[in-house]
Parts: C-alpha cells; sequence; structure tokens
C-alpha cells in the first residue's frame, strides 16, 4: 500500500510506500551450500526451502529478466491508500499507484554493463523499450523511467547487476521542468532545444566524448554531477520504440564503452545513476520531447564523493569542481 | 575563481569552482603536540608554523566565530571567469561571484547544537540574522542561505561542530520554486501559503513536533526526508532580521530540542542538513515570503541511509519508507 501527496510549497508528488525498511541487503556471490544468497542469483541446486523463498531471481537461464520488485518503492498495481483522514483542507493526496521493475542483466553476479556481451547490452535496451510501451499501454502510467543505480554508495543495496523501471502517475517534478523549458523553446525558437543543443555541442566539440552511429556523448554545458554524460540521437526521437535497429545497436554499443570510461576514469568501478529520458505518455504535441539518456557519476576523483548536501539538497544550487571542458578530455582520455 | 554556467534544460544555475578537491579533510580532536591538527580547532600554544598555516580557526577565545571559507564553494568577493571562449551561441555563463563563510559554534570540538548553552545558540541566530543583512547591502548578492551540513553521511569534510552561510548571485532553483508557488497562492487565495498550511497544521495537529514561543515545528504533509521538520514563526516574517527578541530566543531553544529529539530518534547522533529559508534580497512585493527553517534527516531508521538516487536525483521523485504522522509520533515521543 501507498499514497501520493501533493507538497503545496513545490508542487512535487511525494510517495509514501510504509515498510520498505524491511527489504533485503544481502550481498557476496551466491553460496554452493547454505548461508546468505544474493536474492537475485539464480537459486543453486541444493537450496533450502528457506533460501528458495527468499530468492527473487527467475528460475532456470536468462539473458535479461524482467520481474515486478517484491519490495516495490511505488505502490503496484492495486491502488489504494495509506493514512486515514480526515486531512486538513488545502492538502492533496491520492492512491499510490505505481509499478517498480527489476531488470537483471546477467545471471552472473561479478559482471557489469561493460562486461556482459554487446548482444546482451542490446536485449537490455529493447527490454527498455519494451516495458515502456507495455507500462504505457496502462492509461494510469503518465512517466516510465527505466534507471540503474550502480554500486552502495548510491544506495543499491543489492550487488547483483540489476538496473530498475518506474513508473509514474505523475510526470515526475525534474521532467516537468524539462519539459517546460523545451516547449518554451520551441515556441520561442521553433525547434526542438535539444537537437539545438545537440548542434551547439558538435560545433564547438570541446565537450565530446564519445559518438558511435548517429549518438553523440558529451558532458553537457552546466552539469549537476562531476563527470556528467548525455547520450542523445542525432534523429529527433522521442521513445526507445521509435529507434531504428541500427540506433539501438549503436546505443548499446556506447553504452559499453561509456561504463570502461568511467570505470577507467578513476581505475575502479564508477558509482552512478544512469536515466533514460523518453517523453511522457501522451506528449502534446507527440514530437516534442527529444530522447536522452544520462550518466550521473558519484564521484569528483578517486573515492570522493560528490554529495548533495545543503547548496544541492536544500536550496537547489548545484556546485561543481571541475571544468566541464576538462571532464570531457579526461573521459576522452581514457584507455579503451 | 569560479563561473556560473545555466543549464538550458532546467535554467538552473550551476556553479562551477575549480581546485576545491585540495580542501582539507582532518578529523579527530586537536592534539596537544604534533599530529594531525582539526583547522577549525584553536591552535595549541606549542603548535609548529605549519600547524599554524593550515588552521582556520580564529585567534583566541570566541563563542561564535564566521569567517570567509578559504576553500569556498562559491567565487569569493572577486568576480571572475574561469574558462575561455569561445562557447557556442545560445548557451549563458556569467562570473562566478559568490561568497561562502564558515560559522563555528564553540572552540571545542566534541560539541553540538543541543549540548552548547542556549545562550550561545542565540547568538549564532543572531549571527545568522546580522550576516545576512551585511551580506544583502551588496547588490550582486540575491540569496543568502545559512545551512548546517552535520555528519560525514551528508559530506562534512570536518568534524568541528560548523555551519555554513552561502550568498549566491541569484535565487537557487528549489527557493525560487517556492516562491513561485507562494505567489501563486497569494493571489488565488489572497493570502500567504505559509500562514495557511501553519493554520492547516495547527488544526489538524497529527504531525505537530513542538511549540515554543510563537513558533511551530512539524513534519511536513508532503515531506522529501525522512522525519523532515519545518519550524515556522507564528508571525509572519520574512527574515531574520524581522524578529523580535523574543522570537529569537525561543528559535533557539526549539532549535536545540530539535536536535536533541533527531539525536534521540535512533539513540545516535542524527546527521542531517539544516537550512534558514529567508526572503531574498528584493523580494517583490516585500512582505510575500514567510521565513521558515528545515531538518532534512538522512537516516529513515537506525544506520539506514536515505539515498537520493535514480528516482530522486534523476527524475525528481522522491520516495518515502514512513507516514509523516508517524514520523512526528516517533519525534514527539522521543524522552527529553
Amino acid at each position: 500500500m501507498s499514497e501520493l501527496r501533493l507538497d503545496p510549497l513545490s508542487r512535487e508528488w511525494i510517495t509514501i510506500a510504509a515498510r520498505r525498511i524491511d527489504r533485503p541487503v544481502t550481498t557476496g556471490v551466491a553460496p554452493a551450500g547454505g548461508g546468505l544468497l544474493c536474492p537475485f542469483c539464480p537459486v543453486p541446486p541444493g537450496a533450502s526451502p528457506e533460501m528458495r523463498a527468499t530468492s527473487e531471481a527467475p528460475r532456470g537461464d536468462y539473458d535479461v529478466a524482467v520481474f515486478e520488485n517484491r519490495f516495490p518503492s511505488l505502490g503496484g498495481p492495486d491502488a489504494g491508500m495509506l493514512s486515514a483522514g480526515p486531512f486538513a483542507t488545502g492538502y492533496r493526496l491520492a492512491p499510490g499507484f505505481g509499478r517498480a521493475e527489476i531488470v537483471l542483466y546477467s545471471p552472473r553476479h561479478d559482471v557489469h554493463l561493460a562486461s556482459i556481451p554487446e548482444s546482451r547490452v542490446q536485449l537490455l535496451v529493447e527490454v527498455w523499450r519494451d516495458r515502456t510501451e507495455a507500462l504505457y499501454a496502462d492509461p494510469a502510467v503518465d512517466y516510465v523511467f527505466p534507471f540503474e543505480n550502480r554500486g552502495r554508495d548510491i544506495g543499491a543495496t543489492i550487488d547483483h547487476p540489476h538496473g530498475q523501471i518506474y513508473a509514474y502517475p505523475f510526470i515526475p517534478s525534474r521532467v516537468a521542468r524539462e519539459v517546460e523549458q523545451v516547449r518554451s523553446h520551441r515556441e520561442e525558437e521553433g525547434e526542438c532545444l535539444q537537437c539545438d543543443i545537440l548542434r551547439r555541442e558538435q560545433r564547438e566539440g570541446r565537450r565530446m566524448v564519445d559518438q558511435e552511429g548517429t549518438w553523440t556523448a558529451f558532458v553537457p554545458f552546466a552539469p549537476r554531477f562531476p563527470s556528467e554524460v548525455h547520450l542523445v540521437p542525432g534523429r529527433h526521437a522521442g521513445r526507445l520504440a521509435e529507434l531504428r535497429g541500427a540506433e539501438v545497436a549503436a546505443l548499446a554499443r556506447l553504452l559499453r564503452r561509456m561504463v570502461r570510461r568511467y570505470d577507467g576514469l578513476y581505475g575502479s568501478p564508477m558509482q552512478y545513476m544512469m536515466c533514460v529520458y523518453q517523453s511522457s505518455r501522451a506528449p502534446r504535441p507527440a514530437d516534442l520531447w527529444h530522447l536522452r539518456l544520462a550518466f550521473y557519476p558519484l564521484y569528483r576523483a578517486q573515492r570522493r564523493m560528490k554529495y548533495l548536501a545543503g547548496s544541492e539538497s536544500g536550496a537547489g544550487a548545484f556546485l561543481q569542481d571541475a571544468l566541464p571542458e576538462a571532464m570531457a578530455a579526461d573521459l576522452r582520455g581514457v584507455a579503451m
């Protein structure tokens, strides 16, 4: 059970889903015998009934697997209310509908986006694409958001390589804010803001990191995170479903190389958020949004975290340690 | 040197200040002899010239001390540019003016807001007030923001009890967003949104945590952080400078009690951000903003961090584990 509450000061919807505190926090490679089992590792043949019960892994072999999170932070398919009123007049709350899916990248525990085969990364992109369209088929879903939290420092409680797909019954506030800018740019300049940005980046060149097919990877002009990179297709497409086969394959190659660049940057696995920004279920006009993927790394140097503290989380003013042009040069320079 | 860059997708100003990576990360109580010295601890009599050089602590005794950060994340008083163009047309950047001050709560290393005397917390509020007005005297300053990052998990690199005061040459995005809501509520309902919220909270009562003088402390209806609490004065005032002496004293008492509640909640020092939201330098109309302080704790249970991951940082959709009404009851129930 969960519910949505509107913050009257920011007009952001907050999702409240109780009892997630009990979700499993297990680690390590699946043991052959007893002991702690990673809930995303295949259940070994001789596993106890208890181990079988706590596992969330699919039975049998697979390449990429998707299933509903057993401990969802969103409401699940059955909308409900968590709390009992009466509430003071003026506040808005709504049933906490939503979907939270887990995407396993591999049955293996010790791999990651850059070490699994390219064909499997391509399959992952296809899974994002297919699940997005399937979730958008439900008119209660306003926004589908595939993402990955990689590493303990960003709060991933399970080390097994996986991402997530959230389906929200509203447009999340950061996305809504960008949609507004995209819309006003279209009105004022008569063209897509992201197409415009992409052209600026290609012209200026100094923040370019990589290219593959029609895709460009660059450090944005004003990043929020250290060595943040945006991946943008050259052709104006709003969702993964609008991509051609060759564009999907090129994205898969670019994603793998980006993770290798990040892991090479400070000589250890980068901890990051990776987000897929697609158009909402019912964009108006339909061709407004331009698909983008973004990496938000957490480290600003070797083992030096970038914290979202008072200035960032409290005021909304992000601070950076390094010039975007220097970040881009460092990422380009990683030995591949 | 630093500079400001406008993110065209979110219209947020990002501050880039290079070389903060070298700032000191020292810990522990000041040693009587050699070894590592906390840069905020008084320099001991027999200190080496090297230790004297790395110390940022004021000489002599004091109650509360304020000074400019030697490693500011904002630009400092001399506006400058960090990078050399040419940049692609369409991007906006500006000299990185800004001020970053450190506020030491005590010469002692092992104290905190709740363990220093009430008179000193009152002095701290007066320091926030006086520095706010002094910084606003500079017309280049648009927003003054006193805050505290408490604890390693929020990135405080120095354990010595201290807060900070930032002066931005723009209205930070989260503040700007709230100003917009306050303005439209005033236009539509004819009254202050925060006054309205305060009345709702007092009427409903279930999210109330504490009261002192005209101040009310409550868990907001839709919090972003676990056990988030807002402190709001009953009288409509926009800045600390508009408070009467008794209101300052009451705030000091309430602040100390809040920190004791947080430290008692899970039986260990709470790590949090504490933020002071005042009106901007030139609010239009002048009486629009209603002063507020906010605590944003990081723990959602004992030693369980709330991470700002994909959904929060990437999409702007915050998720909560617990009902605000239950959080408020827990905070009320802490043995004082």
